[in-house]
């Protein structure tokens, strides 16, 4: 796995560069579609690839594990080959889980205890068994295994918490450095630092991240419900240490606005549910700013959904139409919303892009955040 | 509206035609798939015309009036327009909504009241508003408004139900042949047969209904409970009454074998919800026998969903993959399959078809049928 910067923005900390994997070359920034089950929740393959223009997407190792499980994923070859997706895939390590589903786990020295949420029998998820299974599911970019504590922690468990993920991470490392991939390309390890919005931790996990070098590092325990303003503030501390030379992925962010604010503070990877699960209820970003279809006011409006996008879903299809799709819970209402708010948050990233090798990324990011950010 | 005749089976009264509309072609045999309230469930449009091969397909005058409703669709230039589907559309009238919503609705001889089932709100349905409406909403085919009785009905209830359909049809045509289309294309009616499972009706009102000279003729009231046995009796014996010259229509029919008996009695038009209502529990119509995609059996099975089909769908995916989706209740399971029976059924008739123009439809019928219904 190689990483080349290509371009840093002479008025910000934006980057741009190629990051090649066995998979493909994937050009950073860059916005990856979360499908956390083996799918992006309502796009066929062929969408992700030819409208949206994904170039890498996520798989959740919890959840595969549970569905469809170790032994199918193996049979078939892994889950490109299980899922029809033969670009690069970036599998979370179940760390999320271990916030998101907390009254559903226990967490121990040796790993996390869960009650599986479809039919609550036990799971033991441990640093080792996590790298085993997303040696399994075949990813190119293997997440550490790390706990992400909810916001706000007091001082005391965020230490405590990140001396873990820290632990956890030594025990990663052992064991993927000690194993081979099963289907004959390479999978590298992201490292994950936590430390809360801790300045002093966040430095101290930044530090022992960055040292550990391996081919690409993440920053976790953001966007869990914390002001924009410390989100931003951490990133910025966190990528001020982590090297420049490899990727920098900031986890499970964020809205357009947040998406350029870290790009412009050296962030280069980002996911987020958000595209697709506010698709879902019929809230779409467009390049004219952020609609609520289910409003009135697009009763009648028989425009293209984005006519500044040219995919089909965005070009093809009208405001009244795709209104008429929600508001009768029609499932096409959720796909073409879906195929849209990914496209746009592809087209963002693929603008960033341009505009960095331009030398124009930081008065652009000024001029376009109100535009997108306004609720039309 | 022209109907050509093209081959008639030497064996069977299979017929191969062609009915030509404002929207194109349409090669008969067909099925039609159905789009209730604008779509047709979980397919893209560019699906429809580029992977199932649709040809012209459903709308439903009841769902629409209430969802989009008049005003939006006659701003939108009808349902072409507002949907995005520029092939042929066939509405139907509401008539089946008089039997499937028998319990919120009431018939009297001026038309049928019905409670909305999404807002409880008043509905009033006569024939002359029901041809107004069909108008507005721009179908290329307009279904008489009808009352379609249940299975079993007495022959009392069925024969003055008859008798009211009838009446009904005189006001349709009426209303229609003094109005003009609002699109500039034409918009042909299509007249109802009805009188349940009694013969002396059934011919009566084959021959009421052939009399009435419109540009093609319809059966319904058939596929709602009885024997199979029953409605290719029934089926028998209307075709042998409607003129050769024009296309017959036989409404809400069926599972593959249904399909392929009733093109041998003279029937040129389906249309069913089976392959979509089916596919997003998981059945599928395969092109080698009939799939619970549920079953442990295709847990590990890699290989695609229908080898014998070239549609993305059906030979991208595979049966181990889809049933996870179907499984995980994920979106893109039902769209899969929607699209995968979809196209199974635009296969099956273009496969009579051929077999009709080939002279070799009988024989074929009686050699695939077991095939195609055999349980996987």
């Amino acid at each position: 796995m190689q990483f080349t910067l290509e371009t840093t923005d002479p008025k910000s900390r934006a980057r741009a560069g190629r990051l090649t994997t066995g998979h493909g070359t994937i050009e950073t920034p860059i916005f990856m579609p979360v499908g956390t089950a083996g799918t992006v929740k309502a796009v066929h393959q062929r969408e992700l690839r030819q409208d949206i223009g994904a170039q890498i997407i996520l798989g959740n190792t919890y959840h595969l594990y549970l569905r469809p499980g170790l032994d199918t994923l193996y049979k078939a070859g892994g889950l490109h080959q299980f899922g029809g997706w033969d670009g690069p895939i970036l599998t979370d390590s179940g760390g999320y889980q271990v916030f998101s589903l907390s009254d559903i786990r226990k967490i121990t020295e040796e790993g996390v205890k869960f009650r599986s949420h479809i039919d609550g029998s036990k799971i033991d998820f441990t640093p080792e068994g996590v790298m085993d299974i997303q040696r399994i599911i075949g990813a190119d970019i293997i997440m550490a295994f790390d706990e992400c504590p909810p916001y706000p922690s007091d001082y005391e468990y965020a230490r405590k918490s990140m001396e873990l993920t820290h632990r956890w991470l030594k025990r990663c490392i052992e064991r993927l450095d000690s194993t081979e991939p099963h289907y004959g390309y390479e999978q590298q390890l992201f490292p994950i630092v936590q430390g809360s919005t801790y300045s002093d931790l966040r430095q101290q996990s930044a530090e022992f991240i960055a040292s550990q070098n391996r081919a690409g590092n993440a920053i976790g325990g953001l966007s869990v419900g914390e002001p924009a303003e410390e989100m931003y503030r951490i990133t910025e501390l966190v990528c001020g240490i982590l090297p420049a030379d490899k990727p920098r992925y900031l986890m499970g962010v964020g809205t357009p606005a947040n998406i350029l604010e870290c790009i412009a503070l050296g962030v280069d990877m980002f996911d987020c549910v958000m595209p697709t699960r506010n698709a879902r209820n019929g809230m779409l970003f467009t390049t004219q700013g952020i609609i609520n279809i289910r409003n009135e006011k697009w009763k009648q409006d028989f425009s293209p959904i984005d006519p500044g996008l040219s995919n089909y879903a965005s070009s093809f299809y009208t405001k009244a139409y795709l209104r008429h799709l929600i508001h009768s819970k029609e499932m096409l209402g959720a796909q073409i919303a879906s195929v849209h708010n990914l496209s746009f948050y592809l087209w963002l990233v693929g603008q960033a892009r341009e505009q960095i090798k331009a030398g124009t990324f930081s008065a652009w990011k000024e001029r376009i955040i109100p535009t997108l950010m306004q609720r039309l």
